[in-house]
């Protein structure tokens, strides 16, 4: 803002070049008349986007459905928001493909394992929020991971998203040719809930690179898949080779929910837990209970930052 | 079977030669005490696989839960093996990654979108059905996809498995190298399928080639995703040329199926379902009702595959 402009004193124009809306890159939908997002079950013609959504500010997103649903309890009350024992129906009843959760300017979906099942989540929601006019928002992956070096239940705020050679892009083939993508994510985000992750002092969080692969067997270099015909002395140089490129843990969705949120103009970050050290073992063998506890980690983080977003801390 | 050798007369050692058992690529399996198939909820140190499963014969998956649910409600009664209104029980209760269901010798999974995510549940299933000791499995996925050139309706039953460059073939990362395996589906098994929907002989099926996808939107040459930076033309001419390439369905998960299936030794086949033809559009835009018969069709035709295999029909 130019110094001497006060927020009370801008005019509509100004606002609206300040605001940050979603970008559609994409050209043939203002051709057509209604839009069905088909895995959400939802669509312009049968629903008041705006109305539906126009307020939200903040999409978290994870693989779980019923976590997602619990995420949305749990930051409805840190709002302040939510009657206790409330219960926020499922916006996508109509599939079971994704689950959807409002609560105020908070939306919360889930969006299955893996790259293909994220990116036509993404699709469908950056269309979402841009039919509702949002301006403003931010997404946050908020996932599970297995970690590099890392004690377990540790938490990563992803720098950079990297392929299976460490490189920082997304690979895509669009009509049958290779398409690359920057996997750019918000530093000036990433070093707020680096903050927010002090300010609650609760447990480990490091800033470090995300790799990002299509595989949780052999793609992640596992021993325990009904595959695999490598040895575990390969296994270990190939896990210390990503450590080296600054891998602080693995998951399968942030390489195309960076490059997609890029080319949507949407200020992005991704915020995962790691379940095990990768250099210790492959198994996820801690108990339950401890698992659940390490998964309300990144959940802890973003309803901080988002309670600080709103100036309710 | 040698001639004048009866299957009443034959030793175990025989009966055992001729049985196809799951074959496992993996020799690190046999050094691990207890294996937990994390995504599953189950492990071989907390359940008896052998009684679960041992009698499984037939495995049908597909991406949607509730669809892989009404699935074995229906085989049930195909199969004179469950009774009116009963409910079948989630066995991956403890996890919303998956679903699973059992009736006598059919289980049925989900697999949820894409092929990270059926390759997960494929690693976890074939080490189960390993580890239950199963033998003469068939794996068949019933799923939805876009057609190319065929009435919406139309069942397709997958020759080959062709990449996004109709290439049969699967490209996978492995230790940051890539490794190529093959797409092959057993074409028997395909010529059974097209002989009971002869049979059955209630909607338009072919046999052909399915191109399998990492993308819903840009990957299938779409106009409606967020992001679409091509024309109209080039994606026609793109669907055309799949076309010549003997291609007449889009998905998302048949390479990485038949790829392990065939490393795993299982005689394996696709079954889809055409949404709509994608010469004509890109939007599922066909009513709820119409899209769940068209859902059903597939569920027919391996239903009826299966009773006749049990000598049912």
């Amino acid at each position: 803002m130019a110094p001497g402009v006060t927020a009370e004193k801008k005019t509509e124009d100004e606002q609206s070049s300040k605001d940050n809306l979603i970008h559609l890159s994409n050209p043939h939908l203002e051709k057509m008349k209604d839009d069905i997002l088909y895995h959400f079950a939802l669509g312009t013609g049968t629903h008041d986007f705006p109305a539906l959504f126009g307020d939200v500010k903040f999409v978290c997103v994870g693989g779980s459905p019923s976590r997602m649903k619990a995420f949305i309890t749990y930051i409805a009350e840190e709002l302040g928001l939510g009657s206790v024992g409330a219960d926020y129906p499922n916006i996508c009843a109509g599939t079971d493909r994704y689950a959807m959760y409002k609560v105020g300017p908070v939306l919360s979906v889930s969006h299955g394992m893996g790259i293909p099942s994220i990116a036509i989540m993404l699709h469908e929601l950056i269309k979402l929020l841009y039919h509702s006019k949002c301006s403003n928002v931010t997404i946050i992956r908020i996932g599970t991971s297995g970690g590099i070096g890392l004690e377990p239940g540790s938490v990563v705020i992803t720098s950079q998203s990297v392929d299976a050679t460490f490189k920082p892009q997304f690979e895509q083939v669009i009509l049958g040719k290779t398409v690359i993508r920057s996997t750019n994510l918000d530093d000036q985000l990433a070093k707020e809930l680096m903050q927010c992750s002090k300010e609650i002092n609760e447990f480990n969080t490091v800033i470090g690179n995300t790799m990002c692969t299509l595989d949780f067997y052999e793609g992640q270099a596992r021993l325990d898949g009904a595959i695999c015909l490598y040895a575990e002395e390969e296994k270990l140089q190939y896990l210390k080779a990503a450590y080296d490129a600054g891998v602080r843990n693995i998951e399968m969705e942030s390489s195309v929910f960076a490059a997609i949120c890029n080319l949507s103009g949407v200020r992005a970050a991704v915020v995962c837990v790691t379940l095990l050290n990768r250099l210790e073992g492959d198994q996820i063998s801690s108990s339950h209970d401890v698992l659940v506890e390490y998964q309300q980690r990144p959940q802890k983080l973003v309803g901080h930052f988002i309670k600080k977003c709103l100036g309710k801390v």
